[in-house]
């Protein structure tokens, strides 16, 4: 029998697969996918024998599903499908109006964690390549899925990996669309054509401890870091471009002291973190915020260390054909003219995009709901999404 | 049998009086002082069904002796001696070459935990009293001694209560001699006639919590507080005086985070402290603090509070009748020249000398063991300590 997207989204949703565990959903796509075409590849990355949820557990073992159809012309342009089968935790399952797990429809909504962020996405686009290769059984791209099933975690053995690895056997992506719920107020108004980078730093400012009736026997630290962070707050890093806001630093940690009213502390920590855009790199960040450490930091009895983590660099896909596919299957299914937007926080399109050189799109149903109790999803959306998938697969690759 | 200040010592360090608890140490104290005229009285303070140890013990009682050798002439000046007989907690007991309060002479020292904080100032103070009254039973002025059992804690109950006691009934203290271990490296090297205040404030950013992705959704009160900080830390207070070091704004503690790095927090709190000279008050100082606060918050959408808390207003004896008799008197005893000091923490004389309207001066043994492992004091010094005491009161109530 054959599915409906709202039928296999409910499917999917049934398993409670809670980030990292896939449970069956990559099961259950291989299932739909194998008898149209598509050369079905599990490619899990990782330690097998460390749990997840422990300390050390970061490396553990993630399955991800790399899926491909392909075209009658392999010089023709490769679209791919990107999405997670995990979900986050449900919060406190009784506070659900219907279990989170459930798949309940009800009202005109399908309620269930992962309705909206992102299993309806993947049912969709299931759906429709499996209407698409109906109607067009000769089509000249490919049409490819990769599926991880750590998304919502550390995000370091899914996607990362499989387009490392896909690149390094000789793989192309021409064109990917992330199917993480971009959609604000209908669906389709907003589409995600890029996004800021995110750089996080840790910074600790080392002193000298001692009691604060005898400063000049000290190093406060809070005091060396206080001149440097304030310059740090106020510095513009760049006005932002045409697709993009402003680069964006934001402290989230500041902490030192002992407790005691007495005490200068011998450390003080701060952790910041940048949201950028395509006008800095994660380099030109870290130079300009180490010329600021340094020039107030040169005649300091403190020191200062900086710890960089790189999230991702910033992508972004101009207008162009995909972009415009995208915006008239919209039109054409909907009636909504849709707005670009690179706002928000990060996606694996920041894995693929760099790699694979691909253009990167995101579009999914509405984000309202997500991670939050009583995810759901407008039934009757992700009937048009699967509508708006095929359309753009029509444009793209037939 | 007389004591002498050495036996005295020994007989009040036995005691193993930890803050608060006085043990019998005012008891001796009244044994030694009564015979010689002393009117004794215990004035405890505080609420005697609370465990001061308990989180709701602040108020506990506390011990305290007023004794008074009332002069021929009553109108001559008031010479009262103030010390405490508590001491901090010993430590690992294990760690001490002897215990702790074992008094034990050996090697030239008295070690045990209140040899030099304060219980031989006691001792010294009490035996050159008796001294005194012995060789000149006629002294026109008059000889006191204000004792308390909690000067290392809290202090609410101690000193403070018993001077505003003193002073609703009309007793009056003219000069005032604290017997707190002033000398650093020899026996009267350092008198120590002033104390900087000391003001505390814990201020609390108010902001608005948010996803750091999305700034303008959120207020970040690390942000809102950085420029006011920054001012704060470089601000010139004052430049000190003939007697004072500048005033000195030390942070000692500042917090801000949930511990996530992709969180903005909804406050920041820092603890600063002003130790603070004859140039500023407690009020001057409010005033400039939140002069900085309310220009640098009048156009954020952050708030802040300052909870202030005021240890002590400064204090200065200068140069006159009071200090060189102590200078004399350690020259003619120990031939040293000593040097006037208003460094250092808070002592009792914060409370006695603005509400008293009296000259206050620190003077007593060496304090480079206080509050350690291994407390001890030159037994040669204790001695000496009783003869300067005894000459310092020939000078002033003869
Ligand atoms: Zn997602
Ligand atoms: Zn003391």
């Amino acid at each position: 029998m054959t599915q409906t997207a709202l039928s296999l989204s409910i499917e999917l949703i049934k398993e409670p697969s809670i980030t990292p565990n896939d449970c069956a959903c990559q099961d259950i796509l291989i299932k739909e996918l194998a008898p149209f075409g598509f050369e079905c590849e599990l490619m899990p990355f990782g330690d097998e024998s460390l749990d997840y949820h422990a300390p050390n557990g970061k490396n553990a073992q993630i399955k991800n599903l790399w899926a491909i159809k392909k075209g009658a012309d392999s010089s023709a342009p490769v679209l791919c499908f990107a999405g997670h089968t995990d979900v986050v935790p449900t919060g406190d399952e009784a506070a659900w109006t219907y279990p989170p797990f459930s798949a309940t429809v009800a009202d005109g909504f399908l309620w269930g964690r992962g309705a909206a962020d992102m299993k309806t996405g993947v049912a969709a686009f299931t759906v429709a390549a499996q209407n698409f290769i109906n109607k067009h059984p000769n089509h000249k791209g490919s049409i490819a899925l990769l599926i991880t099933a750590d998304e919502e975690g550390v995000a370091i053995n899914g996607t990362k990996k499989v387009v490392d690895a896909l690149k390094a056997r000789g793989e192309k992506i021409d064109y990917c669309l992330v199917g993480e719920p971009s959609s604000t107020a209908t669906l389709g108004d907003v589409i995600k054509n890029g996004r800021r980078g995110s750089l996080n730093a840790r910074l600790t400012v080392t002193g000298k401890q001692g009691h604060i009736a005898y400063p000049h026997l000290a190093v406060n630290p809070i005091h060396a870091l206080a001149p440097a962070l304030n310059e740090l707050i106020a510095t513009t890093w760049d006005n932002g471009n045409d697709y993009f806001d402003a680069t964006s630093l934001q402290v989230s940690n500041i902490n030192s002291g002992t407790g005691a009213t007495n005490v200068i502390a011998q450390t003080a920590e701060v952790l910041f973190n940048f949201r950028f855009c395509t006008e800095n790199t994660a380099e030109t960040l870290k130079a300009k915020t180490h010329a600021i450490f340094d020039k107030h930091f040169a005649a300091s009895d403190a020191r200062y260390e900086i710890e960089w983590n790189l999230s991702g660099e910033p992508f972004l896909t101009e207008k162009g054909a995909f972009v415009d596919a995208c915006t008239a299957a919209i039109k054409a299914v909907t009636g909504t003219d849709s707005k670009l937007s690179t706002s928000g926080g990060t996606s694996d399109g920041r894995f693929i995009a760099p790699v694979m050189n691909a253009q990167v799109v995101e579009l999914g149903v509405l984000n309202a709901t997500i991670h939050q109790i009583d995810e759901r999803v407008a039934v009757a959306d992700v009937e048009n999404l699967a509508k708006i998938y095929e359309r753009i697969l029509e444009e793209m690759v037939l």
